[in-house]
């Protein structure tokens, strides 16, 4: 079972990951936890690249090249050998980040990126997406003191760096992209305590473990 | 004007590069000579990614992604800002390589490869590209030569280390390439000397500049 996690920044993925990890292992899965970008070890190299403020000159279409090379990279060597040695592979962020981003963000075409995920996964799409939803301005309040915390400048990173419209905009580009995908992809609120929205997590894993 | 540069290793491509540009800058041009991959800043870094025989585990359509990355900034940051301020570019491969490369030599399909190259150039193409053609066998031994007289390993990169066949798909989908934009791609044999080939070069590029 391949399960990716979406959202923008400060949505808590990560801290989710590291519970529902944990709820899957108490049920005696084997569990892999990845992330993109960087979820191989040639994609590491191409985070630097992309995640670098150094790199505010890298032009939009380059930047979504790289995401999907790192991508493809990943399901190659990472996601699909996990897969077929029976884990479930939980990761933070994947294809549904570059539609979100890179078209409702940067204003590239949806329709084309999806056919541009669609040659970069190579047919290994998500069983389960989870997408956590927050107000753009709670959740950069908690990336940057998250960054803050980690002893980071507190707009660490290019995304961080971007307007606040900018982040409405990625949030409502999930949300429309989540309702053309609804058997797949499932609007979380990131609202409440961290084992709240845990628990509501659990029962979509669960629900779609037993189909 | 745009002029850029194919063909497999070893056909002197650098070496007409160096004369054309002599020649052009006698007769009054500004020329700039860039190459692919690794033109612009960020490409060097990607550059490095592609070349290096550590990544041998580097996946097709990765490695396509990267190339295709690496020329949507080099046209953005460094090509079309020279054209636009009057220069002449010339460019060693461009995106005629993934063509030959990864849909003749790797086996991904031509027609997709050269949408995503209309999206990595977004309408920057070569007004004129010369293909130097000559046998992968001859060519690899000169490329090879070339490597040890610089001090590397014999078979230093990714794709000297690849088989005979694959340099000869290589060429023989250039050739196939070059017969579908006849105006605009040129094959020119590599046979003769550095000065013959220039020769024939200059004819081409001299017709093309007073059309």
């Amino acid at each position: 079972m391949f399960i990716t996690f979406e959202g923008i920044e400060g949505t808590g993925k990560s801290t989710q990951i590291t519970l529902l990890k944990a709820h899957l292992e108490t049920l005696g899965r084997s569990v892999l936890v990845t992330c993109e970008p960087g979820g191989s070890r040639i994609g590491r190299e191409l985070r630097r690249v992309l995640l670098s403020l150094e790199n505010s000159d890298l032009c939009a279409r380059a930047e979504l090249f790289l995401y999907l090379a790192d991508r493809a990279q990943h399901v190659a060597q990472v996601v699909r050998p996990a897969l077929q040695a029976g884990q479930v592979v939980l990761c933070d962020r994947f294809a549904d980040s570059t539609v979100a981003y890179q078209a409702f963000g940067r204003g590239l075409d949806a329709d084309l990126l999806h056919s541009l995920n669609e040659l970069a996964v190579a047919g290994t799409w998500p069983d389960l997406t989870i997408l956590l939803d927050i107000d753009p301005r709670t959740g950069l309040e908690r990336a940057m003191a998250r960054n803050a915390a980690e002893g980071k400048t507190v707009a660490e990173g290019r995304f961080e760096a971007e307007s606040l419209a900018f982040h409405q905009r990625v949030r409502e580009g999930y949300a429309a992209w989540a309702a053309r995908f609804p058997q797949r992809i499932r609007l979380v609120e990131a609202k409440g305590t961290p084992e709240d929205i845990a628990l509501h997590i659990r029962e979509l894993v669960e629900a779609r473990l037993n189909v």
